[in-house]
């Protein structure tokens, strides 16, 4: 029963060469166009979204002890949607009950149904957009590209590896060793893929869906039941993901048992009860370093995967497009607010200055023209909503309060016109302040000034090889200092993007080509998505006996 | 420079197809033939090997503090070779002052500098059998094959995958997303291979190189520089190898400094203070269940990949062949007086007794017919010798003492003519037995008599899952239990060999085809040589930049 498998096979195999190629690819259209998604496609998630407001939400089959569920959109509304809840012990038990199945069950058959899944989720795509709009704050463009398409993207490109791997070697094999001029011994063999064990996705509040898609799908595709432990704020993508799957895992006679949802409340997380569960093998997890500790510390039964914190850098050493350098780190500062694993927060300027195609630029023109390009991009507040969404999590709030006395502003953050809200603050601390060494979360950037660029270089290398860092810019015309910085980030594993202007962005990581997170440095250990991040999930098990004459 | 590259490639190559296809391949001939190796070179070896004796063995350039090494070889002789021993921080410093260098060598500079050393390798078989034979007790036939060939194969098949898994994805692309009517954005990435630190190589008394090899080979192999840490008792098969490999490395303008032996004496061991070292990230572990837990709880800075101890089993449910049965585990037991983590304890038998094409064989009988295969295959003195060996380890001895107390012994263990020795020790204990629950390394075999096949099967499988197991074997004829057996071992994460007769061995593991280890129970997490096991030692960084117009 591989009919999904068969029907998704050309998307598959797709998927497989642009992972080796790794140009640009992708299968789920990223614009929120009628034309593509069909005509009534807007109104109908809309509607379907307006639809669950209010309500129980219905997972059919799924263990439940009682109704939890107290999600309130950072646009103001609230949610009230009571999703079922179950303890720890009866999530394992339901996964460990499906486990034998879905073990035992082809990796054509797993595969086809994740497939099957990540289409029908691309079809709700508009459904998806409101849910994520309304759990994380992202404005409806991104939370529509974000909760949508790219997380689909993701997913495929882990399914698609799972795949690989699973098939990497041949499954069965007549192994034939000479013995001179006797008969040849001759042994048939045969491998099978062994799951890990039970998989815990813990998800964060800011991209439910496209951070625990990558995990969850791996070890689904693997064999592994997947047990989806939401952020308490941002539980609906989830649960219609959750709800999706199960459809599809039913009809395609897997177990529903091996997709479930694990919904708390704040203050009463039954996170660390999971993660430490001794039946569970895989964790993957999106968070705070401080609890990736912990979890290295007490879950150690289980494989973690894990995307932490950092501080990301920019590095500017000159520019051939001074505006067009402005224009485009304004956008990565603004974007979601700042509230993104990729965002840029310490900026490295020469403190004598730089050259650039409008000529000398000191370090406060430099600042300032950043300063100026971020008010030119939110000048309009429709377009500013659109960029900056809304403030998940009140503490971020409190973080940029917290920021603005640690440096001289440059720009200060301020709220938009409707829900909660704040516009990037620009602030210049001195190079190796404190602040400037530890990850804040949200729109908060320092500008640094250091003795030269090849100085901003070191320290932002130097950085992201001790606290951790996703990604790295540099804007420079030398190229031996351009080279200088490809070594220096690549030996602090970190991606570096360099001279980018125009519609691309440092925050921007594109499924099929870039991994997201190296796992080089303290930022995280899972690569978005490297052989290791699928090939841990399983092991090979072989039997062997003498062939048949 | 990558001229061994070019002169290897047809290897490579090869090797590579043989990884995927799994079927026996192999280009270092097994046997010890002067045809294949040249006329002298047994000769040739042994006066080699004789050359080391009472001297300083010399690795030009090699950190050296001072002189260590008081092995003694089980077959009696003294072989007082004075290593160069440094301290930690020195082994450390020197590894990491060639770091820079051997992670910015090219793939094809590593892997062709690997590939000449093995090939170098095998030319000195002869004397690496003399090496590995005075230093574990190998037999000389057994030697040659494990010490030389054999290892040389485990470290191809590394250094394949190593080579494979480099290169699974494009080393860069040209991105190029469509953007509408305007010109799409064009971005040109290149990644590049982070090594992941120092690799520190825990080697064992029993199988210097074999079971080291791969570790070491899939390390070097994607730029990690790597510590070897031989057992105090089995020094010179390493030396030798890091001796070949720094000559290599130098030859192919490699840092040798990447390539270190660190001796120690026995009583006063550096592994801990190698391992818990914050510049080790890798370390590859041979050896105890208990050491393995120190390693986790302590080295939390480093991938560990272990081979720990296990329980393996043969359930006897009914055989066609009863003396080519117990002919075959005759030898599996004798094998090296049982001195192999692949070697069977735990013999599972009905209490009622088994069918077999010589009639109804009670318990009593199928024990006696083991012991008697035993005492035939051993009955002459020199043959016996060279299946037994000699046993690595006094302890060993003393295990077999503590083991005759523990059963109703069907067959004891006796000494053979010269040298440290012992024969299989062959005593039925009750189902459940605690003794029966543990490793007893040596030649010791527990007879166990069951309820019927099918429990045997279940207590076999069940304590490969919960001790851990590298080997399982059965001898069956009813196909639904063979294929329950298969559903059984496979959960429990342990290979199988069904019906083993003739001259295959259940303790025998061929590289390029099986997967040595599962990792998927507690007898170890490193399977020799899956992805995981060479992908986990460096990691993908990328940088990417606006393409050429």
């Amino acid at each position: 029963m591989s009919e999904y498998f068969n029907r998704h096979r050309p998307m598959l195999d797709d998927a497989l060469d642009a992972l080796q190629a790794r140009g640009y690819w992708t299968p789920f259209p990223e614009v929120p166009s009628g034309k593509i998604y069909g005509e009534t496609a807007r109104e109908d998630g809309a509607a379907a979204f307006a639809a669950l407001l209010g309500r129980k939400f219905d997972i059919p089959g799924h263990p439940e002890d009682r109704r939890l569920g107290a999600e309130l959109s950072p646009f103001g509304l609230e949610l009230d949607i009571a999703y079922p809840a179950a303890s720890v012990e009866s999530l394992i038990d339901t996964a460990q009950a499906a486990s034998a199945r879905l073990s035992a069950a082809s990796a054509e058959l797993r595969v086809g149904a994740c497939l099957e899944a990540l289409v029908r989720l691309n079809r709700m795509s508009f459904t998806m957009a409101n849910a994520v709009m309304h759990t994380t704050g992202q404005a409806f463009a991104m939370a529509f590209q974000a909760g949508g398409p790219h997380a689909q993207d993701r997913a495929l490109e882990a399914v698609a590896m799972a795949w690989d791997e699973m098939n990497r070697f041949a499954g069965s094999a007549r192994w034939e060793k000479p013995q001179g001029k006797a008969a040849p011994i001759t042994l048939e063999k045969q491998w099978s893929v062994v799951p890990a064990g039970i998989s815990v996705a813990i998800c964060c509040n800011t991209f439910p869906t496209w951070n625990s898609y990558p995990g969850i799908f791996a070890s689904i595709a693997t064999g592994n039941p997947v047990i989806i432990k939401p952020h308490p704020s941002a539980i609906l993508p989830l649960a219609l993901s959750v709800r999706v799957l199960r459809e599809v895992f039913a009809e395609a006679g897997l177990p529903a048992g091996a997709i479930l949802l694990a919904v708390d409340e704040p203050g009463a997380e039954i996170t660390k009860d999971l993660a430490v569960h001794p039946a569970v093998k895989l964790i993957d997890y999106t968070g705070s370093g401080a609890f990736g500790d912990w979890l290295r510390e007490n879950a150690t039964q289980a494989q973690i995967f894990s995307e932490e914190a950092g501080v990301n850098t920019v590095t500017i050493a000159e520019s051939d497009d001074f505006s067009g350098m402005c224009s485009n780190l304004a956008f990565s500062l603004a974007l979601y607010s700042g509230q993104m694993c990729t965002a840029p927060q310490n900026i490295f300027i020469p403190k004598d200055g730089i050259e650039t195609d409008q000529g000398h630029k000191s370090f406060d023109e430099v600042a300032g023209a950043l300063a100026s390009a971020i008010d030119e991009l939110l000048c309009d507040p429709a377009r500013a909503a659109g960029i900056c969404g809304a403030i998940a999590n009140p503490a971020t709030l409190e973080r940029v309060d917290q920021a603005r006395s640690r440096g001289r502003i440059f720009r200060d953050s301020s709220a938009l016109a409707e829900g909660r809200t704040a516009t990037p603050l620009l602030l210049s601390v001195e190079d190796g302040d404190p602040a400037s060494e530890e990850e804040w979360f949200g729109p908060i950037a320092f500008l640094i000034p250091v003795a030269d660029a090849a100085t901003g270089i070191d320290r932002a290398a130097d950085l992201a090889r001790r606290k951790g860092a996703i990604t790295a810019a540099i804007y420079d015309l030398d190229e031996a200092r351009i080279q200088h910085a490809v070594t220096a980030f690549g030996a602090a594993g970190v991606n570096l993007s360099i001279n980018l202007t125009g519609n691309i962005f440092v925050n921007q990581s594109a499924a099929f080509s870039d991994f997201h997170v190296t796992g080089a440095n303290p930022a995280g250990n899972a690569s978005l998505t490297d052989s290791v991040f699928v090939a841990s999930r399983f092991r090979r098990v072989m039997w062997r006996r003498p062939a048949a004459a």
